[in-house]
């Protein structure tokens, strides 16, 4: 690409800037962040969920207060994300790894792919986000392909290339710096609304 | 909003079935149980977000689990529903009062109201549903029209009259028992996905 001069500096300025600002920074909060953004430029408006969780014992310290004493982690039974962009709906859930090679598939609950394959048959955009985070490679995949690949085969990971050949590869920015509406937007944007 | 003619009396003809089964049970587990419905019935997929709870102390009794010590309820910064109906986005709360005349506004937070109004700009289908517990009667009130009341009015509640002028009223079944989507699909029904 050639850029008009001085632009490439500029870039190459910004990756600097945007690698040392979120070094440590998980994927969720990224992506919370994106969503903050997505959300006060109007863009979008897509949350991330609450966790679930099952309360056994809550304590009244005095009348208008309430404290949790005792509680669990659920089990989600949906994906984390999702919301509305341009009149369509948005699903989705976010992962990481340490591996270099693969997506081990414990990491995501049969049920939460499941929850994205109906919720596209109800004509909703769904995917999967996957940053391998040491080397710093984010993905989406759409639900039809991680189906795919489940159907067609019995690994109990999903490995790099698989992600390299269907996947789309998250635009590592400074604000937002998970840019997966970009992807979306190249994909289906002849089907949103753009009013 | 100019509804097309007949519609609003065609949906206050629903005939209303006695509720003996349902005695005692709240508005939000009949949402719950109709979401199920809609759900298993592949009609729509609308879930309940969990409720939100900031966490402050985590205990782990052994390596296997982990268990909440400390929590608060937060302030929903969100509605409570969401999901997908034949390819549109579905946002809403709902709320029950014990009042026979009007529905007080404190039950629903600012940014509550604030959020189904961002949605609709998005191109969702946003409501609010309100039961007049005493009076066994519950409407379903559109962004727009709640919009409206609180631009005129001064007022700290929305009288019942408005629900009854605006308003729809959802129809009382016993499966699912808050067929909301059924005014919805009276309303929308043109602009609806339903391949």
């Amino acid at each position: 690409m050639n850029y008009p001069k001085g632009i490439k500096e500029q870039i190459k300025k910004t990756e600097t800037l945007t690698t040392y600002g979120k070094r440590g920074m998980t994927l969720e909060k990224e992506i919370n962040d994106s969503n903050t953004y997505y959300r006060e430029s109007n863009k979008a408006f897509i949350y991330k969920k609450p966790t679930p969780i099952k309360i056994t014992k809550v304590a009244y310290p005095n009348t208008n207060s309430k404290v949790i004493k005792e509680a669990y982690f659920d089990v989600p039974s949906t994906t984390d994300y999702n919301g509305i962009y341009k009149g369509k709906y948005i699903d989705f859930e976010a992962k990481e790894t340490k591996s270099k090679t693969s997506f081990p598939l414990k990491n995501i609950h049969d049920h939460q792919i499941q929850h994205l394959k109906r919720c596209a048959l109800h004509g909703g955009i769904c995917f999967l986000i996957v940053r391998f985070t040491t080397l710093q490679e984010t993905y989406l995949l759409f639900q039809h392909d991680l189906l795919s690949f489940l159907e067609e085969q019995s690994r109990n990971s999903i490995p790099l290339s698989y992600f390299r050949e269907k996947g789309f590869r998250v635009p590592d920015k400074y604000i937002p710096s998970v840019d997966y509406l970009e992807i979306i937007e190249q994909v289906y944007g002849g089907v949103l609304n753009d009013k």
